[in-house]
């Protein structure tokens, strides 16, 4: 093959990369950002939040007799590169989830590497494809705050769709008021991991995954 | 470009087709069947099930005084193209989800289209991407039955790795007795499907999507 040749497929080749790209961007990758070290169980779980587009909320529901119920939604911890790793949520009390959090509102939200695309062959429930799960309060956003506004920036600038969503379905803000951290990178168990630690991460650390 | 070009770089093509379909696999396909029309809300849910490999299982946690805890895990429904519509599961009792459920059965399973990759560019918590809430009771499957044989060989034929997970783990097999189910794959809220519908549906509606 000559140099005209190679260059040719060296076109062909990068075409290739793109739709690969394209594609890992469909499935909810933002950022090409690489994964932390697994013992780094601050960096690991920030990069988990910031960079999965969805995930399931789960609920205590008040249809069917007190029952753990889960509800895939999407979600923002921020704008883009700004990660806070405070999950924001666009509801409808005409879903069950937000309506149980009226009643109830105690609540987790649990997200999995494996829609990043970053694990490979290894299966979904394999400890070193990564997973989080954040439990505690999920609370409405008080209505005409600055916080409003940040979770709607957070979430419209992510989600580009919503800004469009039926305006008679009176969707609201929510955040997950996070208690407790349950994070799984590695063999061994989940990580020993404070709310404080999560939310307050070394910043050298947190530059290189938002 | 001449012919041998034109041909040369077909053969390049037909690289790129196999790279983004092996993607596409590693995301959780197993099989490129068409999505039900979502009229058709049984073979829609049995759809969502068989594509799928993992999901997010709650249950009531005994650690989080009562919280409603998902976590990420793998399943199978039945041998490849041949699934029963009820999720199987391989647990630990090391990890939470399976000692909260010796204590309260209670549980849900959910699972989203997102991750099979036939939402496109739609929003995961857009209403026309699908996901399904199947509600019941989280069972150990009794050893050395019929049953167990069927859970490992369904597991373990969906995710090859299982069989060498450590055996001082003490991994078993679990099953949800489903109770209720929620589908969400079309405006106007959930579809009415009782389980009977979803675990029987008409042969000639399963007979394309399995």
């Amino acid at each position: 093959m000559g140099t005209k040749g190679l260059l040719r497929n060296l076109h062909v080749f990068s075409l290739v990369l793109f739709l690969v790209g394209f594609q890992g961007s469909a499935q909810g990758r933002f950022f090409s950002v690489k994964k932390p070290d697994p013992k780094e169980a601050a960096a690991t779980a920030r990069w988990l939040v910031s960079q999965n587009s969805w995930g399931v909320l789960n609920t205590i529901s008040s249809d069917l007799g007190g029952a753990p119920f889960g509800n895939v939604v999407s979600f923002s911890d921020g704008l883009p590169k700004k990660g806070t790793g405070i999950p924001y949520f666009y509801l409808t009390t005409l879903d069950p989830t937000a309506k149980d959090a009226m009643k109830d509102e105690r609540a987790s939200f649990t997200i999995s590497e494996y829609p990043i695309g970053t694990c490979g062959k290894i299966d979904p429930e394999n400890p070193t494809c990564a997973k989080i799960t954040l439990t505690g309060k999920l609370k409405l956003v008080d209505k005409n705050s600055k916080e409003e506004e940040f979770a709607k920036s957070s979430l419209f600038s992510k989600h580009v769709e919503m800004k469009d969503w039926p305006k008679d379905h009176n969707f609201q803000f929510f955040k997950l008021e996070i208690q407790n951290i349950f994070l799984i990178d590695w063999f061994g168990g989940p990580k020993p991991l404070s709310v404080d630690e999560y939310l307050h991460p070394k910043k050298n650390k947190l530059s290189s995954i938002l």
